[in-house]
């Protein structure tokens, strides 16, 4: 028996693009003489497709896709993840569902039992769990079909559910399982779904095609990587990474396990990859192609803009220098020589006119108001409307530059420094903003050496460092860490044997600055808790504030 | 046997402050002879907590509260929400519990069962759901401790859940009901829980206690409203909208069923005054007093400036007006009569040299290109950033002024008209701001008349017209309803009998500014269906688009 993992990049609601795609792939499984192929999760209508799922309209939409498939099912089994409607009043309206289509007939469906319901995921806003779990057979095989969280309820010390959908199908016997998933991207899960991969495999001694999305959905990255694993343990195939891959399997070479692939695991090169697939995307499906941003001959935005002309190409990237009184000498400097080094359109415009005629109208009413926050607001704000002005006039996205670091504490301003119509970085802490610097410059000095080594500053008034207000990021990072990624609170944190006083003045921060977070941009997201959707604070609330 | 219900304004994460309010409210009530008193859902850390609730740190101290009143409960029974530990390793690691306290023990903790996860709910995401129901016997009375969606899968059609759980505990067999909610307003559901107590009422014919929460989180409102239901169907008291209140009630008089009270229930007023809780409460709950926003002589910023200024306090609102070549000749004046009547700080800032400076600097880019929204939005940029340099001065909160029509359709610029901390009207169709002023107005102008009857218009370009490029707002907005509060699809929409092309525009409208929806405000919600948390798509989606 040979079988095709179809690993695609859909787009949410562009169902004619998704059936495609998939049709084509059926077509070349046929050409390689398969039985069965295989898609992801929810293919039809893309993943996450969030409150569309709401829409009656919607849903017949994907019916339709699967109608489709299904009379393409023709001497080949095609499976395919699609929402299917609950029959019963009972319950939520839909199911997130495997569809088995075989002999141009629906010939099983298997709904999916554990849905997630945390960090990104909110599928129990829309689905039923399954209750009724059965194996399909096909050419003298039986199967177990699974969807995504499906199979990652085993052996767990604290498991999220009280179900295991495999032990249920392994009751009914099973000779290998097909895994629909929409398995998103952070930069440690390549290596958390080959061990559940594995364990599943070892606990039923079966082998297991685990079929993954690619590409990436507003701020979900959906990395591919896409398994075979063989009953004796082996990797036998891990698929692409960022990219599209059709590929065909034996199931008897897959049983012998002779194989053992693996991808390259790198936490810098996948944070590098992972941010230009999700850059690429977010502009291919708005149907955009060209991006602005500010440069300021600090890193941060060095490091976008490089992520940027990776993924659109460098006539596809220009920049605006925007220099201040208050910035350094080499700022402007090391800006152009980046911008020389990109090969992409650069312009300059001093925003100290600007700057001043807001003062003067200001100053009828602030009088002899010190110098304060304010001032430096005015002046990111007017580099805000200057990048817009650009962004409107030419169509170019604009593109955000902060860094998690900042954005976790607050250090930056709305509508400033802070605007932009995707956050690149937004989920990579200041101390792997120098790593991915490092990694970019690995074969020869893109980033100008001086962007990296100067000591980090906003210069929003003379002098200043962000070491004045801020302690140093490898400290600051590692408590916002434990913060965040780890969901520790204050005393965990303080018994790491950090500085009591500044843990809480750390956490204070970050929940303060809650209401700048609510309003930026969507965040790729790279680590397994990035700022937006996957973390829901209140704004209101008193804790740790 | 007398009942105390206690309807108080909790916030999230102040554990001091919501304890203390508690033990008033127990010292009242023992006062008063009562037998029981009653709070909220999750009263000892506010609702929604959201991600807050995965701290250890954090339920602990819910924990701890739990405990006080425990020590309270001294010829007195507690009942109180709180989250409670899942003891066994399967399943979320929380419940959402009612407590029932009595002679200083835990006597019994009733879990809830049916857990919305659907528009600004995402109970699924912290709890697992009971499976088991049982009555707690207090002073020779059968109690059902029910919380909130407990008792609201009766007699629906298509009910959300499988499980009921007042059938189960009525096998048991019960006197009374006690239901702890957490139900937000929105100007129809306080009929709706009127409807659904009733239902329950009239299936196990025994009184109902009804216990809601009070004021203001973030965007989520809580009417209050606290019901207490007779078995005959009538609604014995229905407590008041947007205050605290406590109140005792003879179980034996509400048996009785002698009184029959409701507050108004008028949709404009309703809408009015939750507004007005939620502007209070955001700052109150943020430790701010004052307010600032831009007054432009239109409906929308005139209605918001009543609003903030009814909820603040005239001397904690302050305005500026920001004409420009564009503005119409009344603007100013309209603005400033406005000023005038509410008695709040007005300045004035004309915009046109700080866009002429603008203009100026970007120029040698621009070259001849022609005025297009790249200008428009340079304009409401400009006042943003004046907007925000008073409100980083001064530390007054910008007031967001967009109408829901204008939120749906993306008509407002990012940073610009978009920009403020929180957004009053945006849940507010334009046609119901034109209620809203008439309502102001009821008793005396205070908003001018020409505000409200002078053709809607951004004043961006000359002659600009809001119905340049819209349809008239009755049309508009029921499209809009039809579409975002109804979910219903282009299909049905169009067979109510509008113009299918112009439809599939504004639907089109709708989901190409998911973007800027993404980074606005947070929105009061005052409808079924409001912009942000309860409304979630994606942003890349290419449905209707």
């Amino acid at each position: 028996m040979k079988i095709t993992i179809a690993q695609l990049n859909y787009h949410i609601g562009n169902f004619e693009g998704n059936l495609n795609k998939m049709i084509d792939a059926v077509n070349m499984a046929k050409e390689d003489g398969a039985d069965i192929v295989c898609f992801g999760e929810l293919a039809t209508c893309g993943y996450p497709a969030r409150d569309f799922l709401d829409f009656d309209d919607f849903i017949k939409q994907t019916l339709k896709s699967v109608d489709m498939l299904r009379q393409m099912a023709d001497g080949i089994a095609i499976v395919v993840g699609s929402p299917s409607i609950n029959p019963v009043p009972e319950g939520k309206d839909l199911y997130n569902s495997a569809y088995f289509l075989a002999d141009q007939e629906i010939k099983y469906v298997q709904h999916k039992a554990l849905l997630p319901t945390y960090d990104i995921f909110d599928e129990y806003r829309y689905f039923e769990p399954a209750n009724q779990f059965d194996v399909v057979e096909y050419k003298g095989k039986r199967i177990a079909l699974t969807v995504c969280e499906d199979i990652w309820d085993v052996e767990n010390e604290n498991p999220l559910y009280t179900v295991c959908p495999l032990d249920e199908m392994n009751s009914k016997g099973f000779d290998f399982i097909l895994n629909l998933s929409a398995s998103p991207f952070s930069y440690n899960h390549a290596r958390e779904r080959i061990d559940i991969v594995k364990k599943n495999v070892a606990k039923y001694n079966k082998p297991m095609f685990y079929v993954n999305h690619v590409g990436a959905q507003t701020e979900i990255i959906f990395d591919g990587g896409s398994l075979i694993v063989s009953p004796n343990g082996k990797v036998y195939e891990e698929m692409s990474y960022f990219k599209e891959e059709i590929k065909s399997f034996e199931l008897q070479e897959v049983i012998s396990g002779k194989e053992n692939k693996e991808q390259n695991k790198d936490k810098i090169k996948l944070i590098h990859d992972g941010i230009v697939t999700g850059i690429k995307d977010y502009f291919g499906k708005l149907g955009f192609s060209k991006a602005i941003l500010g440069l300021s001959g600090g890193i941060d935005s060095a490091v976008t803009a490089v992520l940027a002309q990776r993924a659109l190409g460098q006539e596809n990237v220009r920049v605006l220098l925007m220099p201040s009184q208050f910035s350094s000498d080499h700022s402007v400097d090391d800006a152009r020589v980046l911008a020389e080094n990109l090969g992409i359109q650069y312009d300059i415009i001093a925003i100290k006119d600007v700057y001043d005629e807001f003062l003067t109208k200001l100053s009828p009413i602030f009088k002899d108001a010190p110098f304060n926050v304010t001032e430096e607001n005015i002046q990111a704000r007017t580099r805000g409307t200057l990048l817009m002005a650009l962004s409107n006039k030419y169509g170019n996205i604009l593109l955000n530059t902060t860094n998690k670091s900042e954005m976790a504490v607050g250090y930056g301003t709305l509508y400033g420094d802070l605007a932009g119509g995707l956050s690149v970085i937004a989920d990579v802490y200041k101390t792997d903003v120098y790593k991915l610097a490092h990694y970019i410059n690995k074969d020869g000095e893109i980033i100008p050496i001086n962007s990296i080594e100067k000591p980090p500053s906003a210069e929003l008034r003379p002098d200043q460092k962000d070491s004045d207000s801020l302690p140093d990021y490898d400290i600051l990072d590692s408590i916002l860490f434990e913060y965040i990624e780890k969901v520790q609170g204050p005393n965990e944190i303080i018994e790491l044997g950090y500085d009591p006083k500044l843990v809480k003045r750390i956490l204070r921060l970050v929940n303060i600055n809650e209401f700048k977070r609510y309003q930026t941009a969507p965040v790729l997201r790279v680590s397994t808790k990035a700022f937006g959707v996957g973390r829901r604070m209140p704004i209101v609330g008193k804790y740790l504030s």
